[in-house]
């Protein structure tokens, strides 16, 4: 085996942005335009500013129903003094036919008063060009309708076409080309064999390049060989604008991205001290930029904003969207790297006036931390974390109201808030539910911070037996939360199906690998309680410090043979097919901000955990009991 | 000539929609699924709540490139004492590869220490999992990814594909047909004869349309003839899932669709107390939405977005998205009916720290408001008006990183306004230029109500004969505004090419037809102190009360023969063809608040009015002097 060691230069974000574009402007890379008609120009990028050919009306016309007149005729009408007008004063007239030449103005056919062959009467009168769209109301020839690099909104087609602009001249979409790499790689599959990883960043990477108005051709998957991935890119380099090469960026065995731009055409930059994203290749061929994306999806997704979007608008010739900067506040401290910029997704909701921001799950892997992603927080490469309660700028990646009406469920999680999640959404409520799965003790500070609406709870009570009630006295003791029946949960130790090591009860997990929940969990705080009672030691237990977030991590493990047991629910021991020994049946309550709990959204929220239809749904989920 | 009354109802909007939107549900309003590849779903919205399949990792993967062990074997490894291991002791493990059996950790590959002969030294231990995405680390089996009615994501398209799922079951996207229907209208031409009209709202409707997530049919235009609309509204019902009726919906002798929608199927309502936007019909066939959309675009784009957008989230049972709400502060009064709910189309632009608000001229006809439209102000019927300097809520049209990003320009226009936003965006500027036509003394207002950042003025002093600086004296006792250089425009009087009414000099407009400018424009002190100067009355002059906002429009209504002459500046007379009869040449300046004097945005815009481009444009302009 030959290890290499190909050390990644470390240059911020912001220079190396710079230089790129310059890299790339020098070396030509620029928009083609191409002539559409205006009727489908929707969306698109004006090359030149666009005047108008004609006016809007381009003659003088009526503007109602009714008789066209000369104005100074009606001069003396009024209630006591009503003018008649004779056939030969008036002509009738449509809204939208051309005024005649010997008149000046319109009377409304509601202001006739019908005499009878074909006379009128009318007790006012009107003024020259009244009721009349004089030509050029809307818009002049001559006038700039829109200026260079305007994107076509649905009125300024409209626009286009009443200034008698029926085609325009735009800037042509750039065609993006994305080359999925790598030995283990597979097309999307419901069943892959281990060892095969699905390929799904360049589902990801194409809806984001059309979202930023390109067209995307995804190339085959190429095996991790040096001529085919150079003989794929070459190809792509011919037939597109810019190429994107997703994976075999870092500085491993496989890395054949840097070396094959290097001997088409130029690296620019290996390597930005960005986290996640670091080991991407800015490169050009051609005058194109060929942009090599490491294979974790969220760093390749933050290189996808960082640059590729900057990218696009650099070949459109437009700004960089930014997107909105919010300010919030911080519900859970973050730390992060002194030698990277780091991009830290985080959820939003907003709470008594603020906004509230909570860090996701890190991990480069973790595309649900993308999926589930609000904002994204940019913490300098000088700083070495933020402290919860702090306010900090949030870059907005969903608009503002989606995240206005938000219901922030912070703590415990259990499936059923999904549910509850899902049955809202078929019920059209006109707010989303977020969920943070920090454990019971995090809904317990959130709450108390004002950072969370509810959050789930089924903290037990060492001493007494119960659950939530005391803890609920001791951290609200001003009595400004309170407690809504949840569910009863029946909580055991999943082991694998067969159970073949014959677990019977807590006790057995003594020389067994075991897999935890974090700490703050009230899963934790059973296991906790049942070691103390057992008189277990938490180095007795082999990964007792092994901590996963969900109860459905700890049946996957165990599933998966990682671990021999954990404590969990009843319903996600089903889920994976697990024998589950249990232990007792726990009361999973919400914890409710007395601020909150009369709010359309919380209200909506237990009427929903209370009704039928979830009645079904944890009935088929299993392990659950309804309170009355 | 019949001439009929139809009288139209006037129920309230949120009457009308909540009404409407039942009818509509309890005749069978609904959307239908199609199953879609996972691959293609971007945007589209799920018609279930959706679950992984399998657990992302599927198995547990390495994580980094270097060796797999058993962590045990590398707990005593220190700097001091450190640990070697032989072939057998480890497995080479590239990044994704699976986890071999017998192994629960990963050494990175950098901190290998090669010894030869297959030997490696550490110096550091590992612990269990360490370097390894254990199985489920993203995604777990039963997890539910996105709940109903979810929008995808491009990331939520990679997680579908992560967790197993390759296709999923959407709302089949709603079709919707625009029918364009009137005598007059004619397709888009740059050269439309007098009395047609330009069919141009069905190209605004598809834009929305498309924008709203919906497929459009625009089917042929067809006359005003009852029997040919209503075979094509039946065609359309038939092929379609919304149909749209494009004008004849006011009560004139052209109404046939709410006759049609009764004779099909059922009108619901015919006539809405909103302005503009009042004689829509709201009807259904067959339990198809019919909507029939008024002549007037800037009407029709009201119902569009107060009904049909609504229509759409109803189909696709989301909430409607209303817009992000901002709170602003108004520049002008607004007057409104008592009678209508009023949606006010308003430019916005933040400013010390404040965001103002700007109404557009008014009128249903006028496209160019919606066009500069950044946002709606809605004015409850209950209200007469809004006073200036007031708060209002508006929803906004446009993100709003663009609206922060503006450079207020409010004042007298010039084209030149427009030749320096469009040479700004060709050098991609990180900003927008908003300009509002509202005269000279408009300006002075503006920028003392810290409302605009600049504006342009020419205002002539008429004990002095000098421009501007005296009412800056005025105005800014304080000193709180500075006036820069701008250019020497030529006025004069505009006349019918040829100057058939032989006009020699201002004396000349008495007895002719004059269109004048608006209160508190600079040409309109002008013409103020020419009729001062030559003993002219308001009363002597016809048409002295007619006001017309720009140059382009005085122009226009003269080449149309609606008026005789009017006073303007050389560019527009020869942008006109217009005979020019030169008077004076005035001082166009910028007036600039002083707070904002040394602002990125308003010196971008000096260096573009004083540089090399802008001389070009102004010689081609014509009448234009450049100050050095």
């Amino acid at each position: 085996m030959t290890i290499r060691h190909n050390y990644l230069e470390n240059i911020t974000l912001k220079e190396a942005e710079k230089k790129y574009f310059s890299h790339l402007i020098r070396s030509g890379f620029c928009s083609s335009s191409e002539t559409v008609s205006s009727v489908d120009a929707n969306g698109r990028i004006l090359k030149n500013a666009v005047y108008a050919k004609i006016c809007s009306p381009h003659y003088n016309a009526c503007a109602m129903d009714g008789v066209a007149v000369k104005a100074e005729k009606t001069y003396t009408a009024s209630e006591h003094s009503p003018v008649t007008l004779k056939p030969g004063d008036y002509m009738v007239a449509d809204t939208g036919d051309p005024l005649p030449e010997s008149c000046d103005a319109v009377i409304m056919v509601e202001n006739l008063i019908d005499m009878g062959g074909g006379c009128f009467e009318i007790i006012s009168a009107v003024r020259p060009w009244q009721n009349v769209r004089q030509i050029g109301e809307d818009i002049c020839m001559g006038d700039m309708i829109a200026p260079s690099g305007t994107a076509l909104s649905p009125s300024l087609c409209g626009a286009l076409l009443a200034g008698g602009v029926t085609s325009v001249d735009v800037i042509k979409k750039p065609v993006a080309a994305v080359i999925p790499t790598g030995d283990e790689i597979v097309m999307p599959t419901d069943d892959p064999a281990k060892g095969e990883i699905i390929e799904f960043n360049s589902t990801v990477f194409k809806g984001m390049l059309q979202t930023l108005g390109a067209e995307v051709r995804v190339y085959p998957i190429v095996k991790d060989k040096k001529e085919l991935i150079s003989a794929a890119v070459k190809k792509a380099v011919d037939e597109c604008d810019i190429v994107l090469i997703s994976a075999g960026s870092s500085a491993g065995r496989d890395d054949y991205t840097s070396e094959i731009i290097a001997s088409l055409g130029t690296v620019c930059f290996h390597g930005i001290a960005v986290k996640p994203g670091k080991p991407a290749v800015l490169g050009e061929i051609d005058s194109k930029p060929v942009v090599g994306l490491p294979g974790y999806p969220v760093s390749a997704i933050v290189i996808m904003e960082q640059i590729v979007k900057k990218l696009i608008a650099l070949y459109y010739g437009i700004p960089s969207d930014g997107g909105a900067v919010i300010k919030g506040t911080l519900s859970k401290r973050v730390v992060s790297s002194l030698k990277y910029t780091e991009f830290i997704r985080v959820q939003l909701g907003r709470i008594d006036g603020k906004i509230s921001v909570s860090p996701l799950p890190g991990g480069a892997g973790i595309i649900s931390s993308f999926t589930k992603a609000d904002g994204i927080l940019e913490v300098d490469r000088n700083l070495e974390g933020i402290e919860a309660g702090e306010q900090v700028d949030v870059r907005l990646l969903k608009p503002l109201d989606e995240i206005e009406n938000t219901l922030i469920v912070t703590g415990s999680h259990d499936p059923l808030i999904d549910e509850i999640a899902d049955i809202l959404k078929k019920e059209n409520a006109p707010f989303r539910v977020c969920s943070s799965h920090v454990g019971s003790m995090g809904a317990v500070h959130a709450v108390k911070d004002g950072l969370a609406h509810m959050g789930g709870i089924h903290l037990l009570d060492a001493e007494t037996g119960e659950y939530n009630n005391s803890f609920v006295k001791k951290y609200f003791p001003d009595d400004t939360a309170v407690i809504k029946k949840g569910v009863g949960r029946i909580q055991g130790l999943m082991v694998k199906k067969g159970n073949p090591l014959n677990i019977r009860s807590f006790a057995d997990i003594r020389g067994l690998k075991y897999v935890n929940r974090q700490r703050g969990a009230g899963t934790r705080i059973l296991c906790d309680y049942l070691m103390k009672k057992h008189g277990i030691a938490p180095d007795d237990i082999e990964g007792y410090y092994n901590e996963e977030f969900t109860h459905t991590a700890v049946a996957a493990l165990i599933a998966a043979g990682n671990a021999d047991a954990g404590l969990g629910i009843y319903s996600a021991a089903k889920m994976y097919g697990l024998d589950f020994i249990p232990l007792c049946t726990e009361k999973y309550e919400f914890l409710i901000s007395k601020k909150h709990e009369n709010g359309p959204m919380v209200q909506a929220f237990l009427r929903v955990l209370s009704g039928e239809k979830m009645r079904a749904r944890l009935e088929e989920m299993g392990g659950y009991t309804v309170y009355e």
